[in-house]
């Protein structure tokens, strides 16, 4: 995860590079992993530093913070952030890397929430504090072929039982970026200082217009992140036009293909919401509606991320 | 997995085209995913087939063998081979893609021995009935580098402590053809007729010997199988050379490389076992011993497949 450098790279920008927020200040890593923000914090000034993750990785991470000279100023804390004491009544500072596929998949953004919520002192700040998920059409003929498509005739023999399987199931992968044939609509805006866990269920209008004439398969979302309370803006965004990151994009076949113009719009309303089965999972509804110049396609369709 | 057509279609080029072994006989299918090789047997003649596997597929692969026209022929059955009842004492074939990485990670090969113990009929066949087991040599320096010595400075930091348990875990990754620098040596042949589940615990000399002068970063492992009842042999490979599958290459990382020269050998021992901790990981043992021109390395390492 480290590898992805886009990712760790922002995160050096916007803690190193700012050692007006940290010097001398209190940070609490939600979910530190191998350390490495809760050791940028430390590099930008921190006096005191909580790195907490409930994995066994924390062992490795208290190893590199010891290897690197950080003991003294970080203390590794193995466990749920909803269930560990903290030796402070209060953090100024809280890092986090808790973005999941699609912002919200296994993300520990509630964890963030429940931190900020029981130590962020007044007038703290949390990093990043901002992010937004995006929604558009794209071209994908030969890939929806290959992976919904293709149960229709396996081997001659009809599995179209496990297309309607796969179509319920968003694609994480790599959109190709000629192949986004509309313009994008943002969809959703999370300020992490003043989001509560009920927000996370949310939906949203969007419309989206074609820039070319084109067949549109599926729809594609993906976001972006802000640094917002740095000395210079930093974002990273994960569309995409943008660097590779982990995240790639999720992609949402269609089961009919649209047959739009250019100038033409696509109407519709995504509807996000965990599973009330398995709060892991993501249900997400998109309803949307067309009316273009060669046909009209009104349809519902339900997909759950797992 | 039903898209690693490699494997699909020698399964199916076993069955299919080996009408005379199937004709009028009952089949069992260990871990019969969406059931199509159950659906293979079928098409070959097969009089009655179980199709069993313990994950939810099943209720897929009833679905599918509904949809195909097979549900006269095929009975499915929901749990595990070890816990399921039969409507028979015995079948006359047994068919499997029990295959994990290395051959035997996470591989269902303990649940055809105890189907063929309990059930398999006098004179019955098993397909597939053979695998083998290869190691060889690897010039791999630039992905050592990215997978392994990255950890010695990861954005300034020193997580070496990292290095050590990244060398301990081999790499399941695709190996280029043009990076093997020695020849392969056979290390293990199962005969799935009479292996039996302690000789899943194993050790087994080697020797290599370079092709080319070379720097020797990795030993690569990877397996065939074979259909050797069919009326013409049926083989599929996994190795470099071979086209890919999903199962790609087990790479073993040198804690030192070896600096070959073209003809010389290097001489070992693998040793193989289930981890006594937790059974579906393996331990593996590698001890080397190379006398060479440039140098001389004598070193044994541990790994472990989880």
């Amino acid at each position: 995860m480290l590898k992805d450098s886009v990712r760790t790279i922002s995160y050096k920008k916007a803690i190193v590079n700012n050692p007006h927020l940290f010097k001398g200040k209190t940070v609490l890593d939600v979910g530190c992993g191998t350390g490495i923000l809760s050791m940028f914090a430390c590099q930008a000034g921190a006096a005191q530093v909580f790195a907490v993750d409930a994995s066994d990785i924390l062992d490795t991470a208290r190893q590199v913070i010891a290897d690197n000279g950080f003991s003294d100023r970080i203390t590794c804390i193995k466990g749920k952030i909803e269930e560990i004491e903290l030796p402070v009544t209060s953090v100024d500072i809280i890092v986090s890397e808790w973005m999941g596929y699609f912002l919200f998949y296994e993300s520990m953004l509630n964890s963030v929430i429940f931190a900020r919520d029981k130590w962020l002192a007044p007038g703290g700040i949390i990093l990043p504090d901002k992010a937004s998920v995006y929604i558009c059409g794209i071209e994908d003929g030969d890939y929806k072929d290959e992976k919904i498509n293709y149960w229709d005739n396996v081997y001659g023999f009809d599995m179209s039982c496990i297309k309607k399987q796969a179509i319920l199931e968003p694609l994480v992968d790599t959109v190709n970026a000629q192949a986004v044939a509309t313009r994008a609509a943002k969809i959703m805006t999370v300020d992490i200082h003043t989001v509560k866990v009920e927000d996370l269920t949310w939906m949203s209008p969007f419309k989206i217009t074609a820039t070319r004439n084109e067949y549109i398969h599926a729809f594609v979302a993906y976001f972006d992140i802000e640094f917002s309370k740095c000395h210079k803006n930093v974002v990273f965004a994960t569309g995409p036009d943008s660097t590779y990151t982990h995240w790639k994009q999720t992609v949402f076949y269609l089961k009919d293909s649209i047959t739009i113009n250019e100038g033409e719009s696509i109407s519709g309303v995504i509807s996000v919401a965990p599973n009330a089965g398995n709060h892991r999972d993501l249900d997400i509804t998109l309803q949307y509606d067309f009316d273009g110049t060669v046909h009209s396609l009104h349809d519902t369709q339900e997909f759950r991320l797992r």
